[in-house]
């Protein structure tokens, strides 16, 4: 069969890994696809071609990634650029174009899925986007393919590798954020503005996309509520510890009765569970389907290669189902598109989870009663207390409390009440808690 | 569009499960696969008609699978019956008839699977096969779609849960592999036949595939090494704790400098590996490819709903896959079918591991020498020594060796002569070690 040819925007880290796989494993990939794989044009602004292995093999390169999109040899565009603005207008002209288009774009399909899969859908093209979610894991194939048999009840993921390199670190070294995160700067795992990873964004945009997936509900970015990791103290990484449990930085998207739950946030998990033991930059993500059960899907989430992996097998996907009537093809979204549902986002405050709570109250008869009967009211149950001891000269101590599941209202309200009293000192540290029992 | 119109052969625990499924997930699967499936003709010898969820939705129940497979109206055959016969005759016959085929069935597929997927080949139909490998993990997917761009280093699968249970509870209690056998045949985790799980046919049928998928090579299910648990003790399973490692009974294959390894057997595995934490009757397979690094998919390998799962999503594939020009289709041993290497599978005397040794010595100066001296001959390293103490009124002391990297022929030669010295009492213990390291 005749070569594919491939109009690549972007040369970075992520373009230059596709180049490098395209061309490394190009006999086994063209073994596997029946035909083979080129890029016959590719764009980029600026790129060091000492690091990118294939560059040569390239038929043209310019700085013109609209040249690329536009030129007719062009059969699968692969957006490799990133951002949003010239992304989103190139990924539209392509599909205009009548090109299929593979992206890593999280943040582009994240806030501009619905339109762009429209298109497509218009068009007659497709829009594959493995790479945008935890890098090399084939997570979305199994979640739109491989799991499609099951009503999915909830997904847990860890899905930024920054984010789990911090807490990693601060367990097994006790350390502080502030003192991780310049260390993982100095390592190039995190950004000089790290605010994407540490604040929960780049996971917010990922857990949009899965939940979409997942439920069939549009994508709404805008109703993900995100909670980053920078006011996670080694003190609270070392009482979860204390109690069996370990903090991830957790993607959480379930299916409650009133609606859809989308959360980003710091949660306390049972160190047991095969997830709490996904350490360092890598990820992994777990699908709860009511058939088959709990599934667990683990791999590195960024990287150069891992992310061309991800890219490439996109680039086969497309490739094999270019003969497909465009009705029967796997849907952008997992469910077809007049199949969506209107199920609405709930706000946090209708979410129930446990909670981590930890106060500094003074060390005096009936400050503990106090603080139960205030949860008590707002009814609250606790399930474990731990009073740390004074130190010597202390009037206060520290009190870690874990509590049985609650609507986040009615733990605001306690918590307001509780922050009034006159016994307990500064502020109330509360991380949410899930069993994610199979 | 119309609906799919299944045939299915078998309604016991699978085939009662696939019909649960597709009954109580109707709506949400027709809204991913954009048409109905139904099952229009089924046929089962016996069956409990009362376990099974939307039985009286199925158009015809009878005892003649021929009947079915020649059923003109259906389109896609689900082959549930297991064993070799007549389930080949069953599935060459349905292919014949221009049927596309799910199957569960690993042993039909270890040992017929190149004849069959030839026939389908020449007939323009699919074999889908994940239920086979693994239950509901969507691994057979993950190696022939998600990982397609890479070059697959090696594969080490924990894929059969009998086994996987035995060794976990041996571990966690301390018990002796029969007493723990016993347990699992009265919970129904095992067999009253236990031999295809513990001896490990069971994990080499699903190893033959693995090893097809992931090096392009026919099925070779009588070059696969097979070891089975049966000689694990209690004893073993505790020294290995110490030393920081568990046992598991792993299915490797792997891609060596002369040809492939294929091998099922107990392995020593680092205790902070993911997959060594992969405890009860879960499965998980971990691939290492070249641009991704070590991915891991973790579920339930076996299970009523959990495989179908697996045979539904087959279904959905299969279905969405009906347009596509058969040489675009995925292919069924994920390499073009004329591409397929005859690149050796090494005999097991060729492989090289580390392992784990426990003997009995006398306990006396020069012993650990003379031993020593054996293995170094025979150019193997010592990683790691172990002499327990002697128990009082004992001669004789249990010795624990972990060995770098050797030939089996090597460890072979070198286990015969150690047996042969006097001091040397019994039989010496030896159990395959794997870093597995990313």
């Amino acid at each position: 069969m005749e070569p594919v040819n491939i109009g690549l925007l972007g040369l970075g880290t992520v373009g230059g890994g596709t180049v490098t796989v395209l061309t490394r494993n190009a006999a086994e990939i063209a073994r596997r696809a029946g035909r083979d794989i080129r890029i016959s044009h590719a764009a980029a602004r600026a790129y060091d071609p000492e690091r990118i292995e294939g560059l040569d093999g390239i038929g043209r390169i310019s700085d013109d990634a609209f040249a690329v999109v536009d030129d007719p040899e062009v059969d699968i565009i692969i957006e490799l650029i990133g951002g949003y603005s010239p992304a989103r207008e190139l990924v539209l002209r392509a599909i205009a174009n009548g090109k299929h288009v593979v992206t890593a774009n999280k943040a582009l399909i994240a806030l501009h899925g619905n339109e762009i899969f429209a298109a497509a859908q218009e068009r007659g093209v497709m829009v594959a986007f493995e790479a945008a979610v935890a890098g090399g894991i084939p997570i979305i194939k199994a979640l739109r393919e491989g799991l499609a048999a099951n009503h999915i009840e909830w997904i847990a993921g860890i899905i930024n590798g920054t984010g789990n390199f911090i807490l990693t670190e601060m367990r097994d070294k006790g350390r502080d954020f502030a003192e991780v995160l310049a260390e993982a700067q100095a390592l190039g795992y995190a950004e000089a503005d790290p605010t994407f990873d540490v604040e929960g964004i780049d996971a917010a945009h990922k857990l949009t996309i899965l939940g979409s997936l997942a439920f069939g509900i549009p994508l709404q970015f805008d109703k993900t509520f995100t909670e980053g990791i920078s006011r996670i103290e080694a003190q609270d990484v070392a009482y979860a510890a204390e109690l069996g449990y370990r903090i991830k930085h957790l993607g959480i998207a379930r299916r409650a009765a009133d609606g859809i739950e989308l959360r980003v946030h710091p949660t306390l998990i049972p160190h047991r569970r095969l997830i709490a033991n996904v350490d360092g930059v890598m990820n992994a993500v777990l699908v709860k389907g009511d058939a088959v059960g709990p599934t667990l899907y683990y791999g590195a989430g960024a990287g150069a290669l891992p992310t061309a992996s991800a890219v490439v097998a996109d680039v086969v996907d497309v490739v094999r189902a270019l003969t497909t009537d465009p009705n029967n093809r796997v849907p952008h979204l997992a469910f077809q598109p007049t199949e969506l549902e209107d199920t609405p986002v709930l706000p946090m405050e209708e979410v129930e989870t446990a909670y981590y709570l930890r106060l500094t109250a003074l060390d005096r008869p009936g400050v503990m009663a106090g603080i139960a009967g205030i949860l008590g009211e707002e009814g609250i149950s606790i399930e474990a207390i731990k009073q740390k001891e004074p130190v010597a000269g202390e009037t206060h101590v520290p009190l870690i409390m874990l509590t049985h599941q609650v609507r986040e209202a009615g733990m605001n309200r306690a918590l307001e009440r509780i922050s009034a009293l006159d016994v307990v000192q500064g502020e109330i540290v509360r991380i949410r808690m899930e069993a994610l029992a199979g």
